[in-house]
């Protein structure tokens, strides 16, 4: 049967790969409906070839011009506009591929529309991950994991019960900065840090991978998707990126999930789930590896990811400063007007100004989200 | 609630490494029934702890022996004590650790009284897996694996769909001669044979790890077990059996499952499948293993899993003949009769000179071993 998609961030790295998997296969996907941010360009052409019946994109005037050009696609804009998309009468399945703490509000009223939903917003866990598993739970909704490391998890969870986990176990690259010493950080400029050694992806998530702030904010996703506590969730550096992640079992198995790394597998498995469906293309062949490394994650060296800890601890509205404050930080070093380690001295700086709040709603963690970019930025 | 065990092979490695499990977690497994071999000894001090209903011996004059010793216990003898053992009306699991093709009538008889049976027997898939399979099928009964190899791959089963199977990936350490050309084989003597660099197992096993036959029983079994072609079993080797084996599925993602080197692991779960129970003791660690390697199997220079592969591929009566030629030859190599060399060839002359039956019945397998026992004998 025919899966009916809408896709938030059709033209980011995770978007286009999610299109690449519908272009595979016809028979199986349609794309229904779809967000894009301020390329207008690429939306004509996704428009041209999927034939979706909504599409939203960021700004009024962009929206304007694409109705002038097209009479049988619903066009909107805007947050509104986003909503839309996530909750398509039409739609089977959403897949959340926004960047940033925007991802949250659609996602939560595409839960309450009882939408399937294959997350890749990761800050939507962050920010917000005790509102949106209460709401999951409430309405029966099964999150999918796109990320490779909780896809992994996830794949690895199938026919196993959660009471029997001990550990989970996030793989890491080590990202673009691996080989270096804390010391070689100082002065590393913005076309270095966005090399990164495995994965093609955005530029937010390649800067969040050398940082190490990326496999921060997959521990707290991680903490919330499967109900596990911070000390019971692991990062180990391992280079090829082969293991996406594992589960080990209070019986000591490990149950984990290989592959080269290509996007679009787990991608494609959030779409298919609980089924597989069968993917051309490389196979994983460890022979030709000849080895798979394992080292310590050193977290004097990537402080972020012990701040993702912390914040996580702490918990409340926490998670929320840490993720603003990166975002708006990474946006300052991506624009070169801070330097690489800035980004992590942003982030303490922020974490060690702000009380917590418990539980917050949905309004106080926009205001918290808002006001910590507002002070990062007052810090230039 | 208790789970009560039937036990054939107490003594063995398996057998010894069943009763650890069952002495770990007394509220959760009971002994009723086991069977010996020959070590009476072992056997009075298992009786003293586990305290059986029921157990078997392999000579009538040992049961004669221990009837007079314990009044409270039913001492049988000779295959129908193995079966009585296997079929024991209050056992909810048979865990068959026997060694050789003495353990296809019990599995048998078992299926047939509606036993589950956690199998570490490999030889009975190997010589007889049609029937047995089949036999499950009609009965609808899981086979347990206990191999590691086959608890791997039959956990990263769990949750799938055996449809989506692309190749199963079994990993072999490589034995104790794996850092020898074949050259260097000539000559080796029983000592080197033995010294297994991961595991601790019982001799037979252990030759056959140094031959690689072990692994070549290991692919046939997989085939019935599974129910996949040749085709689709891949060997590779894996030094430190830290990954137990694979499933790569037709979307190219691979599911694994890794652990220190430990049968209890396989046969606790076995016992606890499909729930998992706390075990204690050491965790993996991949750290501070610091690397995984993964080597071609050379089938020129191991051509036991040559002729496994081509003995399954044949099919009917011929694994049989593989498995009777190899149970022979080892005994004769294990009491210095023949060389460590002479097994794949005693192996590759009984293989040649037979003339294949296909779907034998259980009469005829008897026949075909027993036969090709005595041929390889008359060799000397």
């Amino acid at each position: 049967m025919l899966k009916k998609i809408s896709l938030l961030g059709a033209t980011g790295s995770i978007g286009t790969q999610t299109l690449d998997v519908i272009r595979e296969n016809p028979e199986e996907f349609k794309l229904t409906a779809m967000s894009v941010g301020r390329n207008i360009e690429e939306a004509r052409k996704m428009i041209m070839e999927f034939s979706p019946q909504l599409i939203s994109v960021q700004r009024k005037e962009d929206a304007e011009l694409l109705k002038k050009e097209w009479s049988s696609v619903k066009v909107l804009y805007g947050e509104e506009g986003l909503v839309e998309v996530a909750c398509h009468q039409d739609a089977d399945v959403l897949v959340n591929a926004v960047l940033g703490s925007v991802g949250l509000h659609p996602t939560l009223q595409a839960i309450e529309a009882g939408k399937m939903i294959a997350i890749a917003n990761k800050e939507t866990l962050v920010t917000a991950g005790h509102l949106v598993m209460e709401a999951a739970r409430k309405k029966n909704t099964t999150l999918l994991p796109v990320d490779s490391e909780h896809s992994a998890i996830f794949q690895a969870l199938q026919g196993e019960q959660e009471k029997n986990i001990e550990k989970l176990i996030i793989t890491a690259s080590g990202g673009s900065f691996r080989d270096r010493s804390r010391e070689d950080l100082v002065g590393v400029t913005v076309t270095e840090a966005l090399n990164h050694p495995n994965w093609s992806m955005g530029a937010k998530i390649t800067i969040d991978s050398a940082s190490m702030m990326n496999k921060g904010l997959e521990v707290i996703e991680a903490h919330w998707l499967f109900d596990i506590p911070y000390d019971q969730i692991e990062v180990v550096q391992h280079r090829e990126s082969i293991i996406h992640s594992m589960i080990q079992f209070h019986d000591s198995s490990v149950m984990a999930q290989l592959g080269t790394p290509d996007m679009r597998v787990p991608i494609q498995y959030a779409l298919t789930y609980p089924d597989r469906l069968i993917r051309p293309g490389k196979r994983l062949d460890l022979v030709e590896m000849g080895k798979l490394h394992f080292e310590e994650m050193d977290l004097n060296r990537f402080r972020c990811l012990a701040f993702a800890y912390e914040a996580g601890r702490i918990g409340g509205s926490m998670t929320t400063v840490l993720n603003a404050a990166n975002e708006a930080a990474v946006s300052m070093f991506l624009e070169n007007k801070i330097s690489f380690l800035d980004i992590e001295a942003y982030i303490e700086k922020a974490m060690s100004t702000h009380q917590v709040i418990h539980r917050p709603d949905l309004e106080t963690i926009h205001e918290i989200d808002q006001q910590t970019r507002q002070l990062v930025s007052s810090w230039l």
